[in-house]
């Protein structure tokens, strides 16, 4: 029999709206948990303060974590446990964040991007688990991704590798500060919404007329999936063209990092089947039978976890 | 100082047209070459006694290679020593060449993609050397690729990473039994030469004419090259294409991976400038700054050489 794990870790998952702090053990399970919301913690001292507030209760009821892992949402370097800026949460641009942790709470402790995070900790304790290569894809406002390489996080020669919602699917597509045709400017949850209204003001009749009871501006991608799950055409042609879009991605990151599994998160991804089904079988026609056959394309499974997790994991192997 | 390497390696580059042994040192240097054309070997074993032949050479002026690495034109195993199939040479099908290899000369043999080995061969002694992460393009008839992690090649979960001319730059584009809109449908050397042709006679005037002295079928990529040097509008048009169509899937190469930098060798990539210009540009262009500013795209160093020394390179990390 196995002796139960002894090792803990902070994993903190900060996100644009809330900040979940779990305590995790080495199996992924969280033994403690505190959130609190962004907006409380309107500057670094004050999110600091909150941050202290957990570790404060977690060490009450007598757990000793080795570290702390922070996901942020933006660009970091983790080998300085740097943060170079966040997207939505302003006051955090190029902030030391590993070192001000370390310096008030006596803890070695790392930052990553926090889909970075989530792909690790889907491949550690979710999805992905007994993969060695998996590549992690989360739907959302935006597309992202992480990449894993040997079980571990692979983050390029700088730090930001994993940028997969910016993957060019089509040349001469829709620029942006990004580059040209990329991923998420076709998928990301706006333009899905924007997809299907345009087709809705064109006349096209749809159940998602009735759902959103005629207001088009309640069509959401859970509604769109709703009606698609129901057989309706023109949800069934929107997820059809997600699915496509999707699988001319993954069919280049195929091509060029062959993983045992591709791992979709993110709200788009909770539509299940009515993603899934069009998803596999346009990557297999995308793809020749060499790498067809081999590549498995399954959805998350850690939900909101999955981030908490992640940052436990890059205590874990780091320390 | 440090003492002259003793170890030495066989690196056989299996090519469809000749085989090339190279009796390769820990620096790189070529200490002794035995070329056969591989029609002479139309057999598994009149290709073996040609190998046999060269070692023997070899071993008379008293070098005793540590073992042996072989790079071929199509689907390997590399765990396995085993080749699927063979581009272009009959007879190879389903071969444990590693296995044959040992068995004959009583030497560890590795077998690996002809591309890959060439990619691991600019890494350590070329275009690469100094850095952990960089992903390798060859031009030519088809685009191949290899893609090396922390100075090794990266072989993904079934060892058939690295295909970067499949890589998808038009969601809708050219169909074929790869997918669809892959980059080498678009710049493999037939397609860069058809797409020339088509503008001639469509009347567009030019200095390839002169310089093919209006035999189109004599328009090669290297025609194309010299024209443009020259300033010619129509050749200039092509490699602006060709370098857009590279930069496309550099972008998408760039955002997963972020590698140190990206190699490109082969025959197109020889025209220097005229390719080189319009890539970087083009791929800036693709990429939002935090990339852009990282990423190089440098030319390959070693020509024929790369493949040779890239096998003898498998043999070192793996010995």
């Amino acid at each position: 029999m196995k002796a139960s794990p002894q090792r803990l870790a902070v994993g903190i998952d900060f996100g644009g709206t809330g900040v979940k702090m779990g305590l995790v053990d080495e199996t992924g399970v969280i033994r403690g948990r505190f959130d609190f919301p962004t907006a409380a913690a309107g500057t670094r001292q004050a999110w600091m303060d909150q941050v202290q507030f957990g570790l404060d209760r977690f060490r009450r009821n007598g757990c000793l974590p080795i570290g702390i892992g922070v996901g942020v949402p933006g660009f970091t370097d983790f080998k300085r446990g740097f943060i170079y800026n966040l997207t939505n949460v302003p006051g955090w641009n190029s902030v030391y964040l590993a070192r001000m942790l370390t310096k008030r709470f006596g803890l070695p402790a790392f930052v990553e991007n926090d889909v970075n995070a989530m792909a690790i900790g889907e491949c550690a304790y979710g999805a992905g688990r007994g993969h060695r290569h998996a590549v992690f894809a989360t739907l959302g406002t935006g597309v992202g991704g992480g990449v894993v390489i040997d079980g571990k996080l692979y983050r390029g020669a700088y730090s930001m590798a994993g940028e997969i919602g910016h993957i060019a699917i089509r040349m001469n597509g829709h620029k942006t500060p990004e580059g040209q045709g990329g991923l998420e400017t076709y998928i990301g949850n706006r333009q899905i919404v924007s997809r299907t209204v345009r087709a809705l003001r064109a006349g096209r009749r749809s159940l998602i007329r009735a759902l959103v009871k005629n207001d088009l501006g309640l069509v959401t991608p859970k509604i769109i999936a709703r009606a698609a799950t129901r057989n309706d055409p023109l949800a069934l042609e929107i997820f059809d063209f997600v699915a496509d879009c999707l699988a001319t991605a993954f069919a280049s990151i195929t091509y060029l990092l062959q993983p045992e599994v591709i791992i979709v998160g993110g709200g788009v991804a909770q539509s299940g089947r009515v993603l899934f089904d069009p998803l596999r079988r346009h990557l297999r026609e995308r793809l020749n039978q060499y790498f067809a056959k081999r590549i498995k394309v399954i959805p998350a499974k850690l939900g909101e976890r999955a981030g908490m997790t992640g940052c436990a994991v890059l205590v874990f192997q780091s320390l």
